[in-house]
């Protein structure tokens, strides 16, 4: 791919963190000498779609990465809360991460709000994306299917040591499952 | 019931009071010496879901509780806003309440957060669940069905002092009945 | 109609501008002195249902009523941001805005809220509801159909300048039209 | 007095509450039949100014009031957050609340603010007001001095409980006593 | 001066908009085709530094340049809210506004964060800025020294239609004259 | 030392990060097998007490740990915004972060608040605490005098690239150099 660009910014929630995402940094770590892993939705945990805190989903990151042998001099994770307002959201990014050259991601809206402040956008070649997929997983492991064979080893023991299944089943017979007004 | 412990926390939203409630503030009070009733999502009120104002829902439970002749002295009522991280929602409604030493809850979610910060919960037994809601409640009152027996006499009046049966009806003639961008 | 009023407020959140608002500021300036137009839900912009942000919409509605020849002395255009909370709405909005003495609406629970506060609230008869509605015009602009006769043509041409259209389309592709994350 | 109005409203912070406190509200109560105690910066603690939490505050009142041999039918303490915007601080206070007929405050933004909204305000004669004044037992905590005598003897049974005094004296020595940037 | 550009941002809070605003826009005007008045601050009012609301100045504004005569073709008011994240000041105002080509303010933060953003700024040759200060005029009317000579005529008599003397005094006798824990 | 502790947070604004940082963490990785660098008061920029984005600061410290040779596996850098309500700023820091053991800070209020929450809090000896201080440093850029002593090579190196001499100086000319009101 020839000359790498210094720090890429890699945007995801990470609900959890899942071999998809895992290949997806290998592959944005070719193009990049460094990668700024954005853990999107910071404060938002304990909601059908948001399980994972800030915190549980950056150990998960950390644990997957170092189980892969990856250098921990080539990444760094840094949460991101929600803005709430699109006209202000790539430039709070911005303000909390070091500079970046370019953005990988899959997402139309992401790709628009970067491409409209001048971003290099890079879409990522996800592998065997329908499986790979944070709702799948989110799903199988609501209905007692196999989900750990999609997520790293050292993740599948993070969410069963945080006792995330339980958390995961319990959200879903709450009356109120997204959590809103609380 | 044997020795009674010293203070509980009762979460409801109550839009609005029905006799459910008052079945299951009696219930609490037979384990606990003091029961603060936590109005929760304080700060909405002209929505669907949440037509009354806190205010106007603290009314209903003080004149509720004093026409079934219950001891001011035994309870306080407290609203509480939404603070909608639920990590820290929990350790919120800690700062605004005195201590307490049990919650009463039927809602999953509630349940959750509170047993995560080792805080003992109950289920309350609640009398004919179906009927006494607060959602059947303003279901019947949209409808023009009989809701006045679901509630003490004292919020059937207040609910017509304030125009509350008009204010719902209005709500749902709204393009906007979640009032979603006021 | 009699002696006019001195000021009134017409709410909208004008996504985009059309006809039936021209039709429906026209109407009002016979009832009164001068026109607050406030722009609605002013902080979003770039989902489903808000793609514009407040200044496009402002620019829209200053090119518009430039075209069609209107005394600029005789309105002004005031941005509002959401509050969501019902209660202090109409208390912000006449906090951002200088005094008016009647409010044009249609909609039931914008309506419901200044009537509370004793404002005197008049509906708005838009000329051909169905077509001129800005929920119309964003599902024409997105399926390809004619939309441009149903705004102003100044109006039209701020879209194509702004790559409006490119926009509403690529935020339909989101995985999360409505930007809720971002 | 003649008639009583049905309910005032008495406007404070309790950091903490004092003998002067108590006096305003037995004064108020020969006024009104009911009396909502506000406590206001509700979400406010830990700071120089704002040592103890909302919580912690409706615990010493209530404790005030029963040492006190007060009726607890009479009064209601709701505790409510600062807004930032006084443009909307007295709706924000009148939905929180039942309706009240009057306002109990000698602070001069206070009364301006709800003066401004035709609001009932009346000056309360507290006595000794150079002692029992908040900041004053602040200080004498702080310092050493005899604080006790200032306040009902049950709320410096809270504190001691809570220990209140060593928080004030740390807090002190804070580089940030204002907690600015917590 | 050549060409116009085609739009200009103007910066102030205006409390109150006095006779160096007045001449600043008279000479931005020469430099621009069309001006953007933005008030800042606008959800403060009633405290030391902000009486008036962003309404009231919005109000002073429209009668004063109409007083002096000038196109309300050529200039638009808007409101902007603080937003208390300096990273995002200006993307927020870009987000609120028409597109604009210049800034013009004196004020040395204000000047950084457009010039970081490459944004062209200018200096305003304001005329005896000394006495055509805001904080001037806000010091005179509190000890009651002549200020009517410093503000346009229409300016002074919105500030006594509003009673603004009399709650610029008032204020100042607050105890807590910023307003900080309304 | 005897058996190390997993995980230990330290707290600081690093604005910017200087040699008694770096001091402290050495020590602190002493005691920790992995330190989690906490940057505080995350979203303010631009002012006189927090001139650089968190961003900013997170490339500092990344820059200054390289340069002195730690293994980039023992640290992990999270920026944090403020949010306060002290009573909820321990709850949230532990969502936005993974599990830690200890907590390393010299800070009162700091030490305080995590105290309560019953975490076990150690000082740090800083070196030379005067002069290895964030507030002296930007005192020194500001009066021109020599401040690189005070900070690793590669800090006093990102300072100059990102003109942070000159955007401290230039917040100093500002009528408004803690930036309140933008």
């Amino acid at each position: 791919m020839g000359i790498k660009l210094k720090r890429g910014l890699f945007v995801g929630r990470f609900q959890p963190f899942h071999l998809g995402h895992l290949g997806a940094i290998k592959n944005a770590l070719e193009h990049v000498e460094e990668l700024i892993i954005m853990v999107g939705s910071a404060e938002y945990s304990h909601s059908d779609k948001n399980p994972f805190t800030a915190g549980e989903r950056v150990e998960m990151i950390r644990a997957a990465l170092k189980e892969a042998g990856m250098d921990p001099g080539k990444y760094l994770v840094i949460p991101i809360r929600d803005v709430h307002i699109h006209a202000t959201w790539v430039p709070f990014i911005v303000s909390q991460t070091p500079k970046f050259d370019i953005v990988f991601t899959n997402e139309a809206l992401t790709s628009r709000l970067f491409k409209e402040r001048e971003y290099r956008v890079e879409r990522i070649p996800f592998l065997q994306r329908h499986d790979y997929s944070a709702t799948e997983i989110r799903k199988r492991i609501l209905n007692g299917k196999n989900w750990e064979s999609l997520v790293p080893k050292s993740v599948a023991e993070t969410l069963v040591k945080i006792h995330g299944i339980e958390r995961i089943r319990e959200l879903a017979m709450s009356d109120n499952p997204t959590g809103a007004g609380k």
